[in-house]
């Protein structure tokens, strides 16, 4: 089924799993889709920056998200497709849509900047790939340098029919998911999912202002999960206070650069996947570091039984 | 008395304080002195960016300074004299120390990037204020876009031995910490102080890698000073359960562009400043973000006593 | 007079002279004045990056273009006031308007991105200083990192009736200038004076284009003049061959970081100021690059009188 | 036959043909290689920046590769292997090797800043792509925004002996050619091929400050080629004569973003390739940039024959 507007929920952006030789751990693929089922996953998002998929070869990408598809079954599995040429964005979005992907993330490459570069490119985009796919707008400033305001992301909505949601995660962003969807309340943008990233750092208010759920990494999807519903519920004080129990382990895995290493760490002392190996260059997790995370597990374990390893 | 490479504790970088209309607001100067002095204040820096420097006149800049050193009496006043010529750099930093200042910080201008620029301009910077005026290296990537390796800082440290301490908020920054600690150990590198920054957001394992204290301005400079002190005297558990229960709310001020606006509300609302007014070009904050901030404080009052308003 | 939008012609981007131990050199202030007024200049900038502003104190600053607006008499001078904060460019633009200045030349800071913000600035920006001063827009995104598209400052001369001309400096920008252009013809833009920079780069094509003429710093102000006249006359041929012959050194002075140095040597060889020094921090002009200017300058005397030294 | 640290003279940085409708024009491939030869090459470079790399898929340019060496016989071929990852790295690298390539060229990513990064990537590249493979250090900052000093590049080269060639395109680059000598000279850094890029801008002081010839793709090779060749003979005036004639053209295509469309359009009206098509996205050449590219290049006919269409 395509991904469409009503999209919610959790949507895990899966890291890739390698042996410590760098090759994929298909085993541990299989527990990694298996855990986020078990954490109440809607959909999954695969070949994505924190999913290493710059290092993977083509083959070796097509065969991840196979494996994806097929484990997920009816639930969507959304694949990156950024790419520097229109060509290969195209031939992967074909390849894996034919291959039961229900839509495509599509990045804008670091060198836009003007509200017009934005727009034009995702146009560009769309004819390449086809409008009958459909597509997530990914919006990360921090990372991608390149800046889009809410009118921009309208204009991108409005302008391409397959549009059908937003990975957001701008910093600070919240005002930006009030101004969305106050646009669709004043009826000047269709609605679209939003889905928020960041790692999770302002989740809790991020449902708040209106995101239909989690778009991200953090290494207990679980919590992601019980955030977005709890928000969802009414439950306020209970969502905040799960979200602060695990505020420190999802600060500390919010570091640009060994965000990844801490992250897959924890999945690995978790069980989700049998090594926290990273294909080169990558940075390593110092000894102090992982004490520091184990600490970190230690106590979140206290207020919070799926920490306790 | 000169600042010194055994500076520790708790270094409030002021904000300035303005009326509605734009006006330094110096009641609320005085104010916010005592306030820092009540909390366990140890030195403070001003004009840094936080305290919306580069929007003051020269003469705002100098007469604030000498307040802050009226004030603050024995204890070290750090002045932030960072500028794009080295003619303006020395001239405040020569006004500045002879009205009591105890120490400058320099900032690397935003252009650098290898190591010899970066040396190379610490070199000339010091040449230009002069050898007996202490500083302290501003290491802030994210905002500077300048990045010193380890290595770097220490070949400053080893050249200009007017370098007293280093402001670190590298992000992530923990290992430069151990690195520096490290080169320290092994005969290396003279020591020098290190006081860290990043609104604290890192400060609980800061301290635990060898920091002396936290020089940033996040609204409860008191939890600053608490857990420089309890993790000083071991106290771990205690020091991240102070630490943790601030973390929502601190985490909520660490947003680029809002985040002085969103300190000043709650320095305002705690009555550290009598408006949380920001000369312009500022962003404002919204009215559902003044309802999380107020949200936070509430929920932060349940833990600690200071937050009830 | 107050700038408008029929300025037109060659206005230098004037350096500030110095003397070897970095004091103003006043007296080649009113040399380089008279060779400029020489040279047909129909207008002069001061203040701007080229000129050294942000190195010189702001009585400095102030005395350096009360000269300019004596020596230049009846001809506009325009004065850069960029700054961090409204306050200080107010009291700058007010202050200079007073004393005679004929409008303000406003860089956007480098951190804008979006359309919106920088549209937004320029609004506060005429808010700040008032909309009775002419002011001129600085696009220059290779060295301020803020690209405006043509629809973007459009916008900031349809919503700013103070504002009067363009500085044109972006690269490759002959197209934005025919963007420009085809606004005002199609009616949707007012008129506009374009004066373009970039050292004179694109000269020869940018007048064909449909600039007014040129403000940058080449330190053959003569050829800049000529070349503008020449293309205004329809002497195309003509134009290009004198441009052509200068072009060897233009684009050896066109290197960022070493370009003012260069600017400079030429400048004091000419006998326009007595002296090349730079106020620090500035890059040195190695002896093997003295000596490659020195050969550009004897090659270009066979073609251009002027160039014999 | 391997490259090594004697290379010397001209290597082309070849464009990849594209039909109208985006498909590789294996035809003028083979007019390109007859014509480069014709041209005096003494090697060549594929799957560099200008060959829109980015944008082939993984077999298209391993089999625009093969032609080239093919066509290229003894000469050597070096092939541009930067990538995400060092497995997709190593990958190409071995793979070109095996079927012929002399060398392959390195560029280091953007996000690289500190000094120790940079010599730590190349490291691991080397690591990765095996040591027994002749490397070239692409120093390209104004594209790349990494900047390496001459320690740095000495670094390198002494750390990695499969290190044989630096690609030059530092802008500004001379005094940066003369520490690398001066390095030589004094015996801390062992020989190394001094080839330069930036569109041969500064190609005729270049080889007078050491550099051993040029790779870059002027869309006039063969004037690389004689200025590479008359300044090794001694003759500097003639070499001058020639590189100026042609620096109005050379300026023009001189242009970021839409310069690989003046220098396909003009290798175009010069028969080397039949169609100036590039692969999206891609900036057009408008009319107007057409007809003032047609004027440059039958203003250089009037000096050299070869501009003559």
């Amino acid at each position: 089924m395509p991904l469409d507007a009503t999209a919610s929920g959790l949507f895990p952006i899966a890291p890739t799993p390698f042996t410590p030789d760098g090759a994929i751990d298909h085993g541990s693929v299989e527990t990694l889709i298996g855990r986020y089922l078990a954490a109440g996953a809607t959909g999954v998002t695969v070949l994505g920056i924190m999913g290493e998929a710059p290092k993977l070869e083509p083959e070796e990408a097509l065969a991840l998200t196979a494996r994806f598809i097929k484990g997920f079954g009816a639930l969507p599995v959304i694949v990156g497709v950024s790419a520097p040429g229109f060509a290969a964005m195209r031939a992967l979005a074909r390849t894996v849509t034919e291959r039961g992907a229900a839509g495509v993330m599509i990045a804008p490459p670091p060198a836009l900047r003007t509200d017009d570069q934005i727009t034009g490119y995702y146009r560009q985009a769309v004819e390449a790939i086809g409008s009958d796919i459909p597509f997530v707008i990914q919006d990360y400033p921090l990372t991608l340098s390149v800046q889009m305001t809410p009118k921009v992301i309208r204009q991108i909505v409005e302008e391409n029919p397959s549009c059908v949601m937003l990975k957001h995660e701008d910093w600070p962003g919240l005002e930006k998911i009030s101004a969305l969807r106050g646009f669709q309340e004043e009826g000047t943008m269709r609605p679209i999912s939003i889905l928020t990233g960041n790692g999770g750092l302002f989740l809790d208010f991020e449902m708040e202002r209106g995101a239909d759920g989690a778009m991200t990494g953090y290494a207990f999807p679980e919590m992601l999960g019980d955030v977005v519903r709890l928000q969802r519920e009414g439950r306020r004080e209970e969502a905040h206070d799960l979200f602060d129990a695990h505020l420190p382990l999802l600060r500390y895995e919010q570091q640009q650069g060994v965000g990844l290493a801490v992250r897959k760490y924890v999945l690995m002392r978790r069980g989700f996947i049998a090594s926290d190996a990273q294909r080169k260059p990558a940075p390593a997790l110092s000894v102090a570091a992982r004490a520091e995370v184990d600490y970190l597990l230690a106590r979140l374990a206290r207020q919070d039984e799926r920490a306790r390893l």
